[in-house]
Protein backbone atom coordinates (compact mmCIF):
# COMPACT_ATOMS: atom_id res chain seq x y z
CA UNK A 1 0.00 0.00 0.00
CA UNK A 2 1.47 3.36 -1.06
CA UNK A 3 1.27 6.15 1.50
CA UNK A 4 0.70 8.81 -0.96
CA UNK A 5 -2.05 11.06 0.17
CA UNK A 6 -5.31 11.98 -1.21
CA UNK A 7 -7.38 14.35 0.15
CA UNK A 8 -10.72 14.48 -0.29
CA UNK A 9 -13.22 17.87 0.07
CA UNK A 10 -16.33 17.94 -0.06
CA UNK A 11 -18.60 21.60 -0.26
CA UNK A 12 -22.21 22.45 -0.28
CA UNK A 13 -24.83 24.99 -1.22
CA UNK A 14 -23.92 27.42 1.07
CA UNK A 15 -20.22 27.69 -0.58
CA UNK A 16 -21.88 27.09 -4.28
CA UNK A 17 -24.47 30.08 -3.72
CA UNK A 18 -22.16 32.62 -2.76
CA UNK A 19 -19.70 33.59 -5.46
CA UNK A 20 -17.52 35.24 -2.87
CA UNK A 21 -16.86 32.77 -0.78
CA UNK A 22 -16.76 29.97 -3.76
CA UNK A 23 -13.46 31.99 -4.86
CA UNK A 24 -12.04 31.76 -1.81
CA UNK A 25 -12.56 28.62 -1.16
CA UNK A 26 -11.50 27.79 -4.49
CA UNK A 27 -8.04 30.02 -4.13
CA UNK A 28 -7.21 28.36 -0.80
CA UNK A 29 -8.06 24.73 -2.17
CA UNK A 30 -5.36 25.49 -4.70
CA UNK A 31 -2.36 26.50 -2.26
CA UNK A 32 -2.99 23.08 -0.61
CA UNK A 33 -0.64 20.14 -1.62
CA UNK A 34 -1.36 17.07 -2.66
CA UNK A 35 -3.23 14.93 -4.38
CA UNK A 36 -6.88 16.28 -4.30
CA UNK A 37 -10.28 15.11 -5.32
CA UNK A 38 -13.17 17.79 -5.12
CA UNK A 39 -17.14 16.53 -4.95
CA UNK A 40 -19.69 19.56 -4.62
CA UNK A 41 -23.15 19.29 -4.35
CA UNK A 42 -25.85 21.65 -5.84
CA UNK A 43 -27.20 24.55 -4.06
CA UNK A 44 -30.35 26.96 -4.73
CA UNK A 45 -29.95 27.13 -7.97
CA UNK A 46 -31.60 23.63 -9.19
CA UNK A 47 -34.37 25.06 -6.60
CA UNK A 48 -34.94 28.43 -8.81
CA UNK A 49 -33.88 26.86 -12.16
CA UNK A 50 -36.79 24.31 -11.54
CA UNK A 51 -39.13 26.43 -9.87
CA UNK A 52 -38.59 29.29 -12.89
CA UNK A 53 -39.53 26.39 -15.11
CA UNK A 54 -42.77 25.55 -12.95
CA UNK A 55 -41.59 21.69 -12.12
CA UNK A 56 -43.03 21.47 -8.99
CA UNK A 57 -40.34 20.31 -6.33
CA UNK A 58 -41.28 17.91 -3.63
CA UNK A 59 -38.52 17.07 -0.51
CA UNK A 60 -39.05 14.29 1.55
CA UNK A 61 -37.05 14.13 4.62
CA UNK A 62 -34.61 16.73 3.30
CA UNK A 63 -33.62 14.52 -0.04
CA UNK A 64 -35.29 16.00 -3.19
CA UNK A 65 -37.73 13.91 -4.97
CA UNK A 66 -36.32 13.31 -8.29
CA UNK A 67 -38.85 12.81 -11.29
CA UNK A 68 -37.36 12.79 -14.91
CA UNK A 69 -37.76 16.94 -15.07
CA UNK A 70 -36.18 17.49 -11.94
CA UNK A 71 -33.22 15.34 -13.17
CA UNK A 72 -33.21 17.16 -16.26
CA UNK A 73 -32.52 20.30 -14.23
CA UNK A 74 -30.47 18.78 -11.54
CA UNK A 75 -27.93 17.17 -14.42
CA UNK A 76 -27.99 20.48 -16.13
CA UNK A 77 -27.28 22.78 -12.81
CA UNK A 78 -25.05 20.24 -11.27
CA UNK A 79 -23.26 18.57 -14.10
CA UNK A 80 -23.10 21.99 -16.42
CA UNK A 81 -22.97 25.06 -14.33
CA UNK A 82 -21.95 24.19 -11.29
CA UNK A 83 -19.45 21.58 -12.21
CA UNK A 84 -17.68 23.89 -15.01
CA UNK A 85 -17.57 27.03 -13.54
CA UNK A 86 -15.32 25.16 -10.32
CA UNK A 87 -13.51 23.50 -12.77
CA UNK A 88 -12.69 27.16 -14.99
CA UNK A 89 -11.79 28.99 -11.34
CA UNK A 90 -9.42 26.21 -10.52
CA UNK A 91 -7.58 26.34 -14.03
CA UNK A 92 -7.92 29.95 -13.08
CA UNK A 93 -5.86 29.06 -9.87
CA UNK A 94 -3.25 26.80 -11.94
CA UNK A 95 -4.77 23.56 -10.75
CA UNK A 96 -5.25 21.11 -13.78
CA UNK A 97 -9.29 20.36 -12.48
CA UNK A 98 -11.38 17.83 -14.45
CA UNK A 99 -14.75 17.80 -14.28
CA UNK A 100 -16.96 14.99 -14.28
CA UNK A 101 -20.14 12.79 -13.24
CA UNK A 102 -20.35 9.52 -12.44
CA UNK A 103 -21.45 8.35 -15.53
CA UNK A 104 -17.82 9.66 -16.51
CA UNK A 105 -15.47 6.66 -17.13
CA UNK A 106 -18.43 4.73 -14.90
CA UNK A 107 -16.90 6.03 -12.10
CA UNK A 108 -19.35 6.04 -9.96
CA UNK A 109 -21.96 3.16 -10.85
CA UNK A 110 -25.25 3.35 -9.03
CA UNK A 111 -28.47 1.90 -8.55
CA UNK A 112 -31.93 3.24 -8.75
CA UNK A 113 -33.32 3.67 -5.06
CA UNK A 114 -36.15 1.22 -4.69
CA UNK A 115 -39.00 2.00 -2.68
CA UNK A 116 -38.67 2.57 0.39
CA UNK A 117 -42.01 2.28 3.20
CA UNK A 118 -43.57 3.59 0.40
CA UNK A 119 -41.43 6.24 -0.83
CA UNK A 120 -40.43 6.66 -4.36
CA UNK A 121 -37.48 8.87 -4.64
CA UNK A 122 -37.78 8.81 -8.35
CA UNK A 123 -34.21 8.99 -10.31
CA UNK A 124 -31.65 8.89 -7.13
CA UNK A 125 -29.27 6.31 -6.91
CA UNK A 126 -27.48 4.84 -4.18
CA UNK A 127 -23.30 4.31 -5.01
CA UNK A 128 -23.20 0.52 -6.10
CA UNK A 129 -20.81 -1.70 -4.59
CA UNK A 130 -19.20 -2.04 -7.95
CA UNK A 131 -17.40 0.90 -7.46
CA UNK A 132 -13.62 0.94 -7.98
CA UNK A 133 -10.21 2.80 -7.35
CA UNK A 134 -8.87 1.85 -10.68
CA UNK A 135 -9.35 5.25 -13.05
CA UNK A 136 -9.72 7.47 -9.79
CA UNK A 137 -6.04 6.59 -10.08
CA UNK A 138 -5.28 7.44 -13.25
CA UNK A 139 -6.58 10.89 -13.28
CA UNK A 140 -4.56 11.84 -9.66
CA UNK A 141 -1.40 10.03 -10.96
CA UNK A 142 -1.50 12.03 -14.49
CA UNK A 143 -1.57 15.32 -12.79
CA UNK A 144 -5.60 16.10 -12.74
CA UNK A 145 -7.65 16.75 -9.69
CA UNK A 146 -11.61 15.19 -10.49
CA UNK A 147 -14.50 17.65 -9.35
CA UNK A 148 -17.69 15.56 -9.02
CA UNK A 149 -20.88 16.57 -9.57
CA UNK A 150 -23.15 14.54 -7.44
CA UNK A 151 -24.79 12.72 -10.62
CA UNK A 152 -24.19 9.47 -11.10
CA UNK A 153 -25.72 6.59 -13.39
CA UNK A 154 -27.39 2.87 -13.70
CA UNK A 155 -24.96 1.47 -16.43
CA UNK A 156 -28.44 1.12 -18.61
CA UNK A 157 -28.37 4.70 -19.57
CA UNK A 158 -29.85 6.26 -16.83
CA UNK A 159 -28.49 9.17 -14.96
CA UNK A 160 -29.31 9.52 -11.48
CA UNK A 161 -28.97 12.38 -8.37
CA UNK A 162 -27.19 11.00 -5.37
CA UNK A 163 -26.52 12.59 -2.56
CA UNK A 164 -22.75 14.30 -2.53
CA UNK A 165 -22.32 13.55 1.06
CA UNK A 166 -22.24 9.89 0.04
CA UNK A 167 -20.42 10.27 -3.00
CA UNK A 168 -17.27 12.09 -1.03
CA UNK A 169 -17.55 8.95 1.49
CA UNK A 170 -17.75 6.34 -0.97
CA UNK A 171 -15.08 7.60 -3.07
CA UNK A 172 -12.38 8.25 0.05
CA UNK A 173 -13.58 4.67 0.79
CA UNK A 174 -12.47 3.31 -2.30
CA UNK A 175 -9.00 5.50 -2.46
CA UNK A 176 -8.28 4.24 1.04
CA UNK A 177 -7.05 0.99 -0.66
CA UNK A 178 -4.24 2.98 -2.58
CA UNK A 179 -3.63 5.63 -0.18
CA UNK A 180 -3.72 7.61 2.84
CA UNK A 181 -7.12 9.03 2.39
CA UNK A 182 -8.42 12.55 4.61
CA UNK A 183 -11.97 13.48 4.12
CA UNK A 184 -13.32 17.23 4.64
CA UNK A 185 -16.38 18.14 4.75
CA UNK A 186 -16.64 21.60 4.41
CA UNK A 187 -20.03 23.34 6.04
CA UNK A 188 -21.24 26.74 7.52
CA UNK A 189 -19.66 26.02 11.29
CA UNK A 190 -16.04 26.11 12.35
CA UNK A 191 -17.24 22.23 13.93
CA UNK A 192 -19.49 20.19 15.82
CA UNK A 193 -20.44 22.70 18.65
CA UNK A 194 -20.68 21.67 22.08
CA UNK A 195 -22.83 24.51 22.58
CA UNK A 196 -25.35 25.12 19.62
CA UNK A 197 -25.39 28.64 20.35
CA UNK A 198 -21.37 29.71 20.62
CA UNK A 199 -19.97 29.21 17.30
CA UNK A 200 -16.47 29.02 19.08
CA UNK A 201 -17.53 25.72 21.33
CA UNK A 202 -15.91 23.63 18.64
CA UNK A 203 -14.75 19.97 19.57
CA UNK A 204 -11.69 19.55 18.13
CA UNK A 205 -12.05 15.61 18.15
CA UNK A 206 -14.40 13.24 18.65
CA UNK A 207 -13.75 9.22 18.84
CA UNK A 208 -16.90 6.75 18.39
CA UNK A 209 -17.15 6.39 22.42
CA UNK A 210 -17.37 10.54 22.45
CA UNK A 211 -20.02 10.29 20.08
CA UNK A 212 -22.67 8.48 21.75
CA UNK A 213 -22.13 10.29 24.82
CA UNK A 214 -22.98 13.40 22.76
CA UNK A 215 -26.00 11.48 21.30
CA UNK A 216 -27.41 10.87 24.89
CA UNK A 217 -26.79 13.81 25.95
CA UNK A 218 -28.53 15.82 23.19
CA UNK A 219 -25.16 18.08 22.17
CA UNK A 220 -25.55 16.00 18.67
CA UNK A 221 -29.15 16.07 17.65
CA UNK A 222 -30.78 16.50 13.86
CA UNK A 223 -28.88 17.35 10.40
CA UNK A 224 -25.25 16.44 12.18
CA UNK A 225 -26.16 13.22 13.37
CA UNK A 226 -26.17 11.44 9.58
CA UNK A 227 -23.16 13.26 8.70
CA UNK A 228 -21.15 12.37 12.07
CA UNK A 229 -22.58 9.05 10.98
CA UNK A 230 -21.17 8.95 7.57
CA UNK A 231 -17.97 10.03 8.63
CA UNK A 232 -17.60 6.85 11.63
CA UNK A 233 -18.77 5.12 8.64
CA UNK A 234 -15.61 6.15 6.68
CA UNK A 235 -13.14 5.99 9.05
CA UNK A 236 -14.32 2.50 9.90
CA UNK A 237 -13.92 1.56 6.23
CA UNK A 238 -10.73 2.36 5.64
CA UNK A 239 -10.48 6.53 5.57
CA UNK A 240 -7.77 8.05 7.84
CA UNK A 241 -9.51 10.95 9.12
CA UNK A 242 -12.93 13.09 8.69
CA UNK A 243 -12.63 16.65 9.76
CA UNK A 244 -15.72 18.83 8.97
CA UNK A 245 -15.76 23.00 9.65
CA UNK A 246 -15.51 25.85 7.57
CA UNK A 247 -14.67 26.91 4.16
CA UNK A 248 -12.82 30.15 5.18
CA UNK A 249 -10.48 28.00 7.76
CA UNK A 250 -9.54 25.36 4.50
CA UNK A 251 -5.98 25.39 5.28
CA UNK A 252 -6.34 25.31 8.59
CA UNK A 253 -8.94 22.16 8.29
CA UNK A 254 -6.53 20.46 5.96
CA UNK A 255 -3.28 21.04 8.65
CA UNK A 256 -5.45 19.65 11.53
CA UNK A 257 -5.40 22.81 14.15
CA UNK A 258 -9.51 23.60 12.94
CA UNK A 259 -12.58 21.97 12.91
CA UNK A 260 -13.84 18.94 14.42
CA UNK A 261 -11.93 15.70 13.31
CA UNK A 262 -13.50 12.33 13.56
CA UNK A 263 -10.60 9.38 15.15
CA UNK A 264 -10.53 6.08 16.03
CA UNK A 265 -10.35 5.59 20.24
CA UNK B 1 5.05 8.66 -35.17
CA UNK B 2 2.80 6.11 -34.31
CA UNK B 3 0.59 5.16 -36.96
CA UNK B 4 -2.80 3.87 -34.70
CA UNK B 5 -5.74 5.42 -35.90
CA UNK B 6 -8.01 7.88 -34.29
CA UNK B 7 -11.58 9.17 -35.50
CA UNK B 8 -13.22 12.38 -34.56
CA UNK B 9 -16.95 12.23 -34.76
CA UNK B 10 -18.63 15.70 -35.04
CA UNK B 11 -22.67 15.44 -34.58
CA UNK B 12 -24.94 18.36 -34.57
CA UNK B 13 -28.40 19.12 -33.53
CA UNK B 14 -30.26 17.54 -35.98
CA UNK B 15 -29.73 14.13 -34.43
CA UNK B 16 -29.09 15.66 -30.68
CA UNK B 17 -32.72 16.63 -30.85
CA UNK B 18 -34.02 13.29 -32.12
CA UNK B 19 -34.02 10.63 -29.16
CA UNK B 20 -34.33 7.55 -31.63
CA UNK B 21 -31.75 8.89 -34.18
CA UNK B 22 -29.33 9.54 -31.40
CA UNK B 23 -30.04 6.30 -29.99
CA UNK B 24 -29.60 4.51 -32.90
CA UNK B 25 -26.02 6.72 -33.55
CA UNK B 26 -24.73 5.97 -30.35
CA UNK B 27 -25.21 2.19 -31.11
CA UNK B 28 -23.60 2.08 -34.36
CA UNK B 29 -20.81 4.53 -33.13
CA UNK B 30 -20.19 1.85 -30.08
CA UNK B 31 -19.70 -1.43 -32.97
CA UNK B 32 -16.67 1.06 -34.34
CA UNK B 33 -13.18 -0.40 -33.38
CA UNK B 34 -10.05 1.81 -32.39
CA UNK B 35 -10.19 4.80 -30.73
CA UNK B 36 -12.62 7.65 -31.12
CA UNK B 37 -13.75 11.04 -30.16
CA UNK B 38 -17.19 12.20 -30.26
CA UNK B 39 -17.76 15.86 -30.47
CA UNK B 40 -20.97 17.26 -29.98
CA UNK B 41 -23.27 20.65 -30.90
CA UNK B 42 -25.95 21.56 -28.55
CA UNK B 43 -29.77 21.60 -31.40
CA UNK B 44 -32.54 23.27 -30.15
CA UNK B 45 -33.15 22.57 -26.51
CA UNK B 46 -30.56 25.80 -25.48
CA UNK B 47 -32.49 27.50 -27.35
CA UNK B 48 -35.89 26.31 -26.03
CA UNK B 49 -34.73 26.70 -22.73
CA UNK B 50 -33.31 30.57 -23.36
CA UNK B 51 -36.92 31.22 -24.68
CA UNK B 52 -38.50 29.57 -21.68
CA UNK B 53 -36.37 32.07 -19.23
CA UNK B 54 -37.39 34.76 -21.30
CA UNK B 55 -33.29 35.31 -22.21
CA UNK B 56 -33.43 36.64 -26.16
CA UNK B 57 -31.37 35.37 -28.46
CA UNK B 58 -29.82 37.59 -30.78
CA UNK B 59 -27.82 35.74 -33.96
CA UNK B 60 -25.50 37.06 -36.08
CA UNK B 61 -24.49 35.16 -39.47
CA UNK B 62 -25.64 31.74 -38.00
CA UNK B 63 -23.92 32.10 -34.66
CA UNK B 64 -25.12 32.64 -31.21
CA UNK B 65 -24.18 35.78 -29.51
CA UNK B 66 -23.37 35.09 -26.84
CA UNK B 67 -24.44 37.38 -23.41
CA UNK B 68 -23.71 36.25 -19.43
CA UNK B 69 -27.42 34.65 -19.50
CA UNK B 70 -26.79 32.63 -22.33
CA UNK B 71 -23.58 31.11 -21.66
CA UNK B 72 -25.45 29.89 -18.40
CA UNK B 73 -27.77 28.53 -20.37
CA UNK B 74 -25.19 26.51 -22.97
CA UNK B 75 -22.95 25.66 -20.65
CA UNK B 76 -26.24 23.68 -18.27
CA UNK B 77 -27.92 22.19 -21.65
CA UNK B 78 -24.52 21.34 -23.65
CA UNK B 79 -21.96 20.14 -20.91
CA UNK B 80 -24.65 19.33 -18.70
CA UNK B 81 -27.48 17.77 -20.25
CA UNK B 82 -26.43 16.77 -23.49
CA UNK B 83 -23.15 15.71 -22.47
CA UNK B 84 -24.11 13.60 -19.63
CA UNK B 85 -26.80 11.51 -21.46
CA UNK B 86 -24.58 11.02 -24.43
CA UNK B 87 -21.99 9.36 -21.93
CA UNK B 88 -24.95 7.82 -20.36
CA UNK B 89 -25.54 5.67 -23.16
CA UNK B 90 -22.57 5.03 -24.82
CA UNK B 91 -21.82 3.41 -21.11
CA UNK B 92 -25.18 1.47 -21.68
CA UNK B 93 -23.34 -0.06 -25.05
CA UNK B 94 -20.05 -0.81 -22.95
CA UNK B 95 -18.25 2.23 -24.41
CA UNK B 96 -16.23 3.87 -21.62
CA UNK B 97 -16.53 7.39 -22.46
CA UNK B 98 -15.58 10.33 -20.55
CA UNK B 99 -17.77 13.90 -20.91
CA UNK B 100 -15.68 16.75 -21.06
CA UNK B 101 -15.78 20.37 -22.31
CA UNK B 102 -12.39 22.48 -23.17
CA UNK B 103 -11.92 23.74 -19.42
CA UNK B 104 -11.77 20.45 -18.31
CA UNK B 105 -7.74 19.31 -18.16
CA UNK B 106 -7.30 22.61 -19.78
CA UNK B 107 -8.25 20.21 -23.12
CA UNK B 108 -9.26 22.98 -25.57
CA UNK B 109 -8.02 26.76 -24.18
CA UNK B 110 -9.58 29.73 -25.99
CA UNK B 111 -9.44 33.23 -26.77
CA UNK B 112 -12.46 35.94 -25.89
CA UNK B 113 -13.42 36.70 -29.99
CA UNK B 114 -11.99 40.12 -30.36
CA UNK B 115 -14.40 42.88 -31.57
CA UNK B 116 -15.15 42.06 -35.72
CA UNK B 117 -16.80 44.66 -37.85
CA UNK B 118 -18.01 46.73 -34.85
CA UNK B 119 -20.12 43.34 -34.10
CA UNK B 120 -19.83 41.79 -30.17
CA UNK B 121 -20.02 38.32 -30.26
CA UNK B 122 -19.86 38.25 -26.09
CA UNK B 123 -18.72 34.91 -24.45
CA UNK B 124 -17.99 33.40 -27.98
CA UNK B 125 -14.15 31.04 -27.46
CA UNK B 126 -11.68 30.60 -30.47
CA UNK B 127 -9.95 27.95 -30.06
CA UNK B 128 -5.97 28.72 -28.57
CA UNK B 129 -3.09 27.87 -30.63
CA UNK B 130 -1.70 26.97 -27.27
CA UNK B 131 -4.37 23.58 -27.55
CA UNK B 132 -1.79 20.34 -27.28
CA UNK B 133 -2.13 16.31 -27.76
CA UNK B 134 -0.73 15.30 -24.60
CA UNK B 135 -4.19 14.93 -22.65
CA UNK B 136 -6.17 13.84 -24.87
CA UNK B 137 -3.48 10.83 -25.33
CA UNK B 138 -4.18 9.84 -21.88
CA UNK B 139 -7.69 8.94 -22.37
CA UNK B 140 -7.25 7.78 -25.55
CA UNK B 141 -4.51 5.12 -24.57
CA UNK B 142 -6.26 3.95 -21.15
CA UNK B 143 -9.09 3.16 -22.96
CA UNK B 144 -11.64 6.42 -22.19
CA UNK B 145 -13.91 7.55 -25.11
CA UNK B 146 -13.34 11.77 -25.06
CA UNK B 147 -17.40 13.12 -25.23
CA UNK B 148 -16.70 17.20 -25.63
CA UNK B 149 -19.58 19.50 -25.24
CA UNK B 150 -18.72 23.11 -27.35
CA UNK B 151 -17.55 24.97 -23.99
CA UNK B 152 -14.22 26.25 -23.69
CA UNK B 153 -12.14 28.52 -20.99
CA UNK B 154 -9.89 31.24 -21.79
CA UNK B 155 -7.96 30.35 -18.73
CA UNK B 156 -8.79 33.13 -16.69
CA UNK B 157 -11.60 31.45 -15.20
CA UNK B 158 -14.40 32.53 -17.71
CA UNK B 159 -16.55 29.98 -19.97
CA UNK B 160 -16.55 30.73 -23.80
CA UNK B 161 -18.97 29.40 -26.05
CA UNK B 162 -17.15 28.01 -28.93
CA UNK B 163 -18.36 26.29 -32.59
CA UNK B 164 -18.00 22.39 -32.60
CA UNK B 165 -17.00 22.09 -36.01
CA UNK B 166 -13.90 23.90 -35.28
CA UNK B 167 -13.32 22.02 -32.21
CA UNK B 168 -13.44 18.93 -33.91
CA UNK B 169 -11.34 20.34 -36.50
CA UNK B 170 -8.82 21.67 -34.20
CA UNK B 171 -8.69 18.25 -32.08
CA UNK B 172 -8.59 16.22 -35.28
CA UNK B 173 -5.03 18.51 -36.32
CA UNK B 174 -3.27 18.87 -33.15
CA UNK B 175 -3.96 15.01 -32.73
CA UNK B 176 -2.40 14.34 -36.25
CA UNK B 177 1.13 14.83 -34.50
CA UNK B 178 0.72 11.37 -32.69
CA UNK B 179 -1.87 9.17 -34.93
CA UNK B 180 -2.97 8.96 -38.37
CA UNK B 181 -6.44 11.06 -37.95
CA UNK B 182 -10.17 10.29 -39.45
CA UNK B 183 -12.19 13.29 -39.10
CA UNK B 184 -16.20 12.70 -40.05
CA UNK B 185 -18.77 14.96 -39.90
CA UNK B 186 -22.35 13.67 -38.77
CA UNK B 187 -25.10 15.50 -41.00
CA UNK B 188 -28.67 16.05 -42.41
CA UNK B 189 -27.95 14.35 -46.09
CA UNK B 190 -25.81 11.63 -47.37
CA UNK B 191 -22.92 13.92 -48.44
CA UNK B 192 -22.46 16.62 -50.60
CA UNK B 193 -24.79 16.73 -53.76
CA UNK B 194 -24.25 17.36 -57.44
CA UNK B 195 -27.49 18.06 -57.14
CA UNK B 196 -29.44 19.88 -54.18
CA UNK B 197 -33.21 18.48 -55.15
CA UNK B 198 -31.40 15.22 -55.54
CA UNK B 199 -30.40 13.20 -52.50
CA UNK B 200 -29.21 10.79 -54.11
CA UNK B 201 -26.30 12.55 -56.24
CA UNK B 202 -23.88 12.24 -53.47
CA UNK B 203 -20.42 13.36 -54.92
CA UNK B 204 -17.74 10.26 -53.52
CA UNK B 205 -14.63 12.48 -53.07
CA UNK B 206 -13.88 16.43 -53.99
CA UNK B 207 -10.16 17.22 -54.42
CA UNK B 208 -9.26 20.76 -54.18
CA UNK B 209 -9.16 21.41 -57.45
CA UNK B 210 -12.73 19.81 -58.09
CA UNK B 211 -13.71 22.04 -54.94
CA UNK B 212 -12.89 25.09 -57.18
CA UNK B 213 -14.39 23.57 -59.69
CA UNK B 214 -17.90 22.60 -58.11
CA UNK B 215 -17.68 26.44 -56.42
CA UNK B 216 -17.74 28.25 -59.79
CA UNK B 217 -20.41 26.43 -60.86
CA UNK B 218 -22.51 27.06 -57.86
CA UNK B 219 -22.85 23.39 -57.42
CA UNK B 220 -21.76 24.00 -53.86
CA UNK B 221 -22.97 27.38 -52.16
CA UNK B 222 -24.34 29.15 -48.73
CA UNK B 223 -23.20 26.71 -45.58
CA UNK B 224 -21.73 24.18 -46.87
CA UNK B 225 -18.90 26.51 -48.28
CA UNK B 226 -17.22 26.77 -44.65
CA UNK B 227 -17.96 22.84 -43.95
CA UNK B 228 -16.03 22.11 -46.93
CA UNK B 229 -13.39 25.28 -46.14
CA UNK B 230 -12.73 23.95 -42.58
CA UNK B 231 -12.51 20.01 -43.87
CA UNK B 232 -9.67 21.28 -46.61
CA UNK B 233 -8.16 23.32 -43.49
CA UNK B 234 -7.94 20.02 -41.63
CA UNK B 235 -6.32 18.23 -44.27
CA UNK B 236 -4.35 21.08 -45.20
CA UNK B 237 -2.85 20.86 -41.61
CA UNK B 238 -1.96 16.85 -41.20
CA UNK B 239 -5.58 15.05 -40.72
CA UNK B 240 -5.85 12.00 -43.05
CA UNK B 241 -9.16 12.24 -44.48
CA UNK B 242 -12.36 14.11 -43.85
CA UNK B 243 -15.59 12.45 -44.51
CA UNK B 244 -19.88 14.04 -44.56
CA UNK B 245 -22.68 11.66 -44.07
CA UNK B 246 -25.94 10.67 -42.71
CA UNK B 247 -25.61 9.58 -38.90
CA UNK B 248 -27.57 6.54 -39.98
CA UNK B 249 -24.70 5.14 -42.58
CA UNK B 250 -21.91 5.79 -39.73
CA UNK B 251 -20.72 2.42 -40.38
CA UNK B 252 -20.19 2.80 -43.86
CA UNK B 253 -19.07 6.62 -43.28
CA UNK B 254 -16.37 4.45 -41.68
CA UNK B 255 -15.54 2.29 -43.78
CA UNK B 256 -15.27 5.03 -46.24
CA UNK B 257 -17.77 3.43 -48.62
CA UNK B 258 -20.54 6.10 -48.29
CA UNK B 259 -20.82 10.16 -47.94
CA UNK B 260 -18.39 12.52 -49.32
CA UNK B 261 -14.87 12.39 -48.53
CA UNK B 262 -12.55 15.36 -48.69
CA UNK B 263 -9.08 14.11 -50.05
CA UNK B 264 -5.85 15.72 -51.44
CA UNK B 265 -4.95 15.77 -55.39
Amino acid sequence: MSQEKVTVFKIGGNIIDDAQALQSFIQQLSTIKGLKILVHGGGKLATSLATTLGIQQEMIEGRRVTDEATLRVVTMVYAGLVNKNIVALLQANKVNAIGLCGADANLIPAVKRPLKNGIDYGFVGDVSSCLVGEKWQLFLENGLMPVMAPITHDGQGQLLNTNADTIANEVAVVLSKYYKVSLIYVFEKKGVLLDAQDDDSVISAITPTYYQTLKSQNIIFAGMIPKLDNAFDALSRGVSKVTIGLASELSLLTAGTAGTTIIHE
